[in-house]
């Protein structure tokens, strides 16, 4: 049996409801989008719920579950994954935090949870906190600068935990909060004393920065404290090559889903050009997924705009990102040929734009085969005609899905 | 309520494709039904994942799912279902294998992995082995024949595991391995060393052997080895009238299904004439299984001629088999009384005929009752009429729904 390349297209957020704009279509709906049609002549169609129904996904879970790492096992919470965006290295057992550059008076009460919103200087201060905080008790602590105001803090070490409370009081007026054990295990307990010697000692780097100083001159608030939450263990990714025997890339712009791709063991590529925003340069995605495809069984490409213009409720800009997509879909099958490879298109999550935030409604969900299978004849690919489908899955199946149909899966049993 | 007689008819591989031969129809769309296409006006129709979207099931997992036991719990490998099979009795915690008997050369170099293909000593030399291995280092050793050159290995006794690696070097030309602990227990170091023992015992039984003497003198290959592979410990599958309270029955005559039967502690029949090829006695069948609905609640019948024929390619015979499978529902439905029973007929997967193997496709399933239910209304059986049907279900579904439907189920909670 011939064994076919496998293309994934995650438009993030695709999933959409009625738009009263679009006079009830929903973005998918109104979008014209030749090359996907073409390929519904051999396609099923359906709905996938990416962790399953009613629940609102995570890009990070929805991610996981797609690639077929169950997120109840492997998510022990944002932290450890907003430190893998930011670009860090994990270990198994890892404890990682979400957090704030903040302002607080000397009394420790924040002031303002975001420093002012405009923080340019994130890269200099967390590089001085990465120079003078290395160690608290024996443990490694490591700063990684995110996006804006956020910051991700990882302890490496024997005999920690992730069952600490947050140092963030979650509303400005309060006092930092003490870190407390969760738990009552003495690891719980060293590390709420570590991340609480830590707050102390970040106030201290902070305060005298200065990145600060400069900032209090300029009249903007000193970003003088870390607020931490969200402690995760991190629980050490598989290879997706070694369940799925595939060698595996990824075409994306967005630091999350490079992250998790990264510790997958894909190949992580982000053409020049891309953005993870409405703006990104698709021909540039499209390209790097024709090189990719030439090396790879497997290649994942993810584009953010239909989720950025679903965020910012701008249905227009959602319109015209998957119309941009299907021009990338034309691409890439016509340039790789249709009878070489199995095609994938779907979300991650919806997004409606109305609603300007993931929902847990089903996503719909199309796959390709460039053999002739039961199809489903379907006149049209979007949220209702997606209803009237074949598939109705979860997003822990895709990855099955796609080995079964590559035909490149083993069989389980005999 | 009336409790329902419940009629499962598997018929092994039933799922297929659209089909080039049958001008894109499936064989179950060419074949022609009457006793189904009657059945329709008051049944449930829809797909089955075996075990979920995708995966590839065997005939083993998949029939472990349909009786209610979850194969990710039962299942740990094709060693111990192979000495099933094979007519091994199996207890909780034996490790057995799957082997070959195979040709090598006195430094255990394998010269033909399965001893020339054509084995019909194989009675006589598991035979031979059973008398002269007994026992090695307290654990027990039993050798159970398979088909062909086939041979199940079973180990009993406290203190041994399946973690240990394959004595199979899997390719010609190579030595036989040594097996060796795959984590780091006594166990599985104390199994690895049986094995390697062993290893050496059957070779010197074997190579000495009157059997391979003559093998010898007509030009054949000795088989004077056993190659092992798949270790897997054994979990005491539970009794079906346990968790069913069904008193059950089985009509099948493949060996794999019918050691799984009765594990399951089933009456298992085999009809004189049943063959589990393409040329079983049908009528035979629906004989048997006429008979045994009159003493059980519960009579799985099960037909792998849809399946035989898919591994060959032989598309007319598997439409042939459907047929007559048909033919089977119509002479089991018309002496029972179709007031009297429930039936469900479907597949243990898909094997579709031009890709000759197993599938991860989902398999259409038909569910009749003998009262009013919401039902499908459809026009025919087939993958193409079930994607629209109600039943969307997993194999691990299908008894539940056999006892709900059957007035026979328990209610889970008050």
């Amino acid at each position: 049996m011939k064994q076919y390349k496998i293309l994934l297209i995650i438009a993030d957020g695709l999933g959409d409801r009625p738009v009263s704009k679009l006079n009830g279509l929903t973005p998918l709906e109104a979008a014209n989008k030749p090359a996907i049609s073409d390929l519904l002549k051999n396609s099923m169609i359906g709905l996938m719920d990416p962790i399953s129904p009613g629940v609102i996904p995570g890009s990070d879970t929805s991610h996981l579950s797609i690639f077929g790492l169950d997120p109840h096992v492997y998510y022990r919470g944002r932290g450890a994954f907003e430190a893998l965006g930011a670009g860090a290295t994990l270990k198994h057992g890892d404890v990682a935090f979400r957090g704030n550059f903040a302002t607080v008076n000397n009394d420790l009460v924040v002031v303002d949870r975001r420093a002012g919103r405009k923080l340019e200087e994130g890269e200099e201060l967390v590089k001085e906190l990465n120079e003078k905080i290395k160690e608290i008790n024996d443990v490694k602590i490591r700063f990684y600068k995110g996006t804006e105001h956020r910051v991700a803090v990882v302890l490496s070490g024997k005999g920690i935990s992730d069952k600490v409370s947050d140092t963030d009081p979650h509303y400005e007026g309060l006092k930092v909060l003490e870190s407390k054990p969760l738990e009552d295990s003495t690891e719980a307990l060293r590390t709420a004393e570590i991340i609480n010697i830590l707050t102390r000692k970040v106030f201290d780097v902070l305060n005298s920065s200065e990145v600060n100083k400069r900032r209090i001159e300029q009249g903007e608030k000193p970003a003088n404290i870390v607020l931490l939450r969200g402690a995760a263990h991190y629980i050490k990714l598989p290879s997706f090559s070694s369940y799925t025997k595939l060698k595996a890339a990824a075409v994306s712009a967005t630091a999350l889903i490079k992250g998790i791709c990264r510790e997958l063991g894909m190949n992580v590529v982000t053409p020049v050009g891309a953005t993870g925003g409405i703006d990104t340069d698709y021909n540039a995605k499209a390209k790097a997924a024709i090189e990719l495809l030439k090396e790879n069984d497997f290649v994942f490409l993810h584009i953010k705009a239909t989720d950025a213009a679903s965020h910012d409720g701008l249905v227009e800009e959602k319109v015209k990102a998957i119309e941009r997509i299907d021009k990338v879909v034309g691409t890439i099958v016509d340039n790789v040929g249709r009878d070489n490879l199995i095609l994938m298109f779907t979300g991650d999550h919806a997004t409606p734009v109305e609603v300007k935030e993931h929902s847990g409604d089903p996503v719909p969900i199309l796959l390709y085969v460039p053999y002739p299978i039961i199809n489903d004849n379907a006149r049209d690919f979007n949220e209702k005609e997606a209803r009237k489908g074949s598939l109705r899955i979860r997003g822990l199946d895709v990855t099955n899905i796609l080995l079964n149909y590559s035909n490149r899966a083993e069989k389980y049993g005999a």
